[in-house]
């Protein structure tokens, strides 16, 4: 959240990757001529100054972090990021908060905080994380995936990691509401080319309905609008309205993330019936607000500021070579509220 | 948000001030031995190096604009920094984050921000704001309050800034819930040394109760605790847990943030009482979950997104010399929604 003009910011300005920019600037063969003049005219109407020679300037010992986050609207990232925060500047390290669009790529972009920054470590936050051997081989600093679920094609020794276990505790809540005597329950969840955290989660409802021996029903599965910010309250309510505009019957409704359990309840009340007596709604994160919610939801809480420490704690230990790499895993804790009742 | 260890880091460490630190770094005889071996010890402890020759080598154009900001986990506020971020960077300038602790002076703050950065301007958001003509005169560079309540007491040619008009926007709602029936409205308000915000609302509240001739009683006015984060839910939510336990009678509750007013309304559910049949819950800010609450809360939305831009506006006019000073004040508006009815 620090810094002047970057590389980063022009790619934005172009509507390019920072890749992108990175071959214009650098006379690279593989960028056509009309985007590379595009560039450059953006690069000169901002005066930007590719940082190559002030890499060799002397500045204040310069020992950064940063943090990358999707979605810092997230009020469960406020929380981390302050963690965050305090722990850097405890090891004196300098922190670099940067935001990264929907549609960036985050690689490219740490690549480039790599040589603009001098970075020493980088912390992922969130997102989806989709990437191959070959791109996350392009990082030259230590790195720490922090809340962002992995699926097993990744090899575990290529990256660190920090977070719930998404499927068990997913799991653990569906498996709860069958066992509550629902048999007809809807999710709302991500999109299914997700292959982070909402893969993770989707696929620990499916296990729980099976192993439930409850039939999977597909017209049950509601997708977050991709037009609306994701995970967000506003979302769930659209979502929930289609729902129960459809003919399809449920008696439950799990959401992935808490903002979209208060949507859903929201666009439920609207429509004159009831939480939890017509429809049980339970959500996944452990916002504050799903106490004072009414009614209150029943939610997942994730051990939010033992994940962010530890998350440092992993970083530094790569740092000084302590470790390789490692992946630590916290329980979560399924909190029964108003929102979910037995049938 | 950015930045290695400063002497603001080093302050609170130390639990003094940062003039205390700076007068022990420069042998300055106003302060007692004690402490400034106490300081210089932690200062040798964390590595910090003064700034003062650093201020000399050649950075990479810093045109930096600091935002200083009360209470960083305010939804209301990280709306506004999204646009401080993208119109600072607009103006090719870079942009610090730098949150200032409930204890902290924030003109101390802003001064050695101002020596360690080399600011071209301050944008104060939040909090509240006492300081003496004098202290301001200390800051060099342009600043603005922006959504900063001032009270008569200042002089309007020393500052400038950007907000609704708090004393107005707060006295229309107390008027809707007079015109409502109400007579017996309680007020959860700031502390009475606030000068800010807190002390315009409630002033509104004072005059909405006068204008209606409606007696006012000192019993139904109910200050935030001092020991839990200030205008959050659990706030609202402990003082109206001791009010409604308390013998007073009233039938509204005006809360002077919406988080104020959810912890509200948690409370008086919570009772077996219900919003609004029982009590009426009003609260201030325009947040989402306004929308998204059961009932919907009735407020005064602010336009956000005005503000912040408007605040980057003046600042850049300052800057440019183009203004001595400047005051906007955004009309807000008042939503009705289900947490209010007429008795």
């Amino acid at each position: 959240m620090g810094a002047s003009i970057t590389i980063i910011d022009i790619a934005r300005m172009c509507g390019v990757g920072v890749t992108t920019v990175s071959r214009a600037i650098n006379n690279h063969p593989d960028i056509n001529d009309e985007t590379k003049a595009m560039v450059m005219k953006v690069i000169k109407e901002n005066h930007y100054v590719p940082n190559n020679s002030a890499r060799n300037l002397k500045r204040s010992a310069s020992k950064t972090i940063a943090v990358l986050i999707k979605g810092i609207t997230n009020p469960f990232f406020n929380q981390m990021i302050q963690v965050f925060e305090k722990e850097i500047k405890r090891k004196k390290y300098s922190f670099i908060l940067q935001r990264v669009d929907d549609k960036q790529d985050e690689i490219d972009v740490a690549i480039e905080l790599e040589k603009e920054k001098r970075l020493k470590g980088i912390v992922f936050l969130g997102g989806y994380f989709s990437h191959s051997k070959e791109k996350l081989d392009q990082l030259t600093v230590p790195f720490v995936l922090s809340t962002i679920g992995m699926t097993d094609e990744f090899d575990a020794n290529d990256y660190s990691s920090v977070s719930v276990d998404d499927f068990k505790e997913s799991y653990k809540m569906v498996d709860y509401l069958c066992n509550q005597g629902h048999d007809k329950i809807a999710i709302i969840t991500a999109s299914m080319d997700d292959v982070s955290i909402g893969k993770l989660r989707y696929d620990g409802y499916k296990k729980a309905l099976e192993d439930n021996g409850i039939p999977f029903n597909n017209q049950l599965v509601r997708c977050m609008k991709e037009d609306i910010e994701s995970y967000s309250m506003e979302n769930g309510y659209m979502v929930t309205k289609e729902l129960l505009e459809s003919s399809e019957e449920f008696t439950a409704i799990y959401a992935l993330s808490d903002n979209l359990a208060i949507g859903a309840c929201k666009a439920i009340i609207e429509a004159g019936k009831s939480v939890p007596e017509d429809y049980s709604v339970a959500g996944f994160d452990g916002l504050d607000i799903t106490f004072y919610y009414n009614p209150s939801i029943t939610t997942i809480r994730q051990p939010v500021d033992e994940i962010a420490e530890e998350t440092i704690r992993v970083l530094f230990d790569l740092i000084n070579k302590k470790i390789t790499h490692a992946h630590r895993i916290f329980p979560a804790e399924l909190i029964v509220r108003e929102s979910t009742k037995s049938r």
